[in-house]
């Protein structure tokens, strides 16, 4: 009954804008976007469907030469790996500390270039996406709440298996529910004060400066 | 009329919402936000309000040690250049290739470390925001339709003076509108497409590599 009182009144707020604004209806379509974005969607054969629309969820942070597989940068090749959380996630994320089940994150990383910058120095992000992953909480389906996925080309993708580097590398250095949020500068100090740091990485000496 | 009519397709979608999934208010909340956030707020004074949501509005790149102001990095001091765009504005740009009226752009330079890193090499974001700038588009307000800010510890801004170098440097070098498209991957191939590149970018021999 609630959320059904917030529907009448995000309909309110629809109708108002329409009256103040010349362009409602790209705004009712952000809306439906919000309200769909972001749930882990499966095939028949179990393969984790790529998302077509992670580039606007939340943007959790940047790295840059960070690498979390085998390809390592070298001084004439760079690369940034750009981390998303659909909305509902991070909200989820901001009360709890922890992320709900069927989150999923999305790990694009992405070729950098110094050609063409303004600057003298520096790196921004070009056209070419290097690799895209996912990182998948699904409680009754993987082993530990989580599986990882590598996409090929917007394919869909099986779940990599759990004696992959991946898996024992998060459970052992992720801050929070196997996930690195040491390096997402907004959620850090959340689950900081709700506690819901790891113990692993609390006792470790790599705890990230502020 | 129209948007009446999304906006009932949006309540029916609601209500599904509401039978099917276990947090209904939460993502009702979200459309909410999505339907309100990102235009230009001043306050009596004229002065542009600090936005305090844009870290969740879309993310359109980062770059690593690219300098758009004096500070410049050192090999001991590295920061990113995180750039922010409402929803309601990027998706306008996706239909465009231009920004519409009221557009608000968020540069974030956030510090840079390597210190608690999983690997041996490479730089995450840090907590620590070292500035925090917008360019705004109003045409009824700015000479040249769009305006400088740089936020002072989150306070209001006034608008920087049209004779500092920002203004001059992106009428010279930004591929679109005066903004960077040309460092934000996913919306440079669509200006490309809706032919709106500026002639001065177009002429260069610094279009960056896709």
């Amino acid at each position: 009954m609630k959320s059904a009182l917030f529907a009448v009144a995000l309909v309110a707020a629809a109708f108002a804008a329409a009256a103040i604004n010349p362009a409602p209806d790209r705004q009712v379509r952000a809306a439906e976007a919000a309200l769909s974005q972001g749930r882990p969607e499966y095939d028949s054969r179990g393969r984790l469907v790529a998302p077509s629309d992670y580039r606007e969820w939340v943007f959790l942070s940047s790295g840059f030469d960070m690498s979390y597989n085998e390809q390592t940068a070298t001084p004439d090749s760079h690369q940034f790996s750009n981390v998303f959380a659909p909305r509902a996630a991070y909200d989820s994320f901001k009360q709890t500390g922890i992320w709900p089940d069927k989150t999923i994150l999305i790990l694009e990383i992405r070729g950098g270039s110094g050609l063409g910058s303004i600057t003298e120095a520096g790196q921004f992000q070009t056209g070419q996406v290097v690799a895209l992953e996912a990182h998948v909480k699904d409680i009754d389906r993987f082993e530990g709440g989580w599986g990882f996925f590598s996409f090929d080309n917007g394919a869909a993708a099986e779940r990599i298996a759990y004696d992959a580097a991946c898996y024992a590398c998060h459970q052992a250095n992720a801050a929070v529910d196997t996930t690195f949020v040491q390096f997402y500068p907004t959620l850090l100090p959340i689950a900081a004060r709700l506690e819901t740091l790891s113990p692993a990485y609390l006792a470790s000496s790599d705890q990230v400066a502020h």
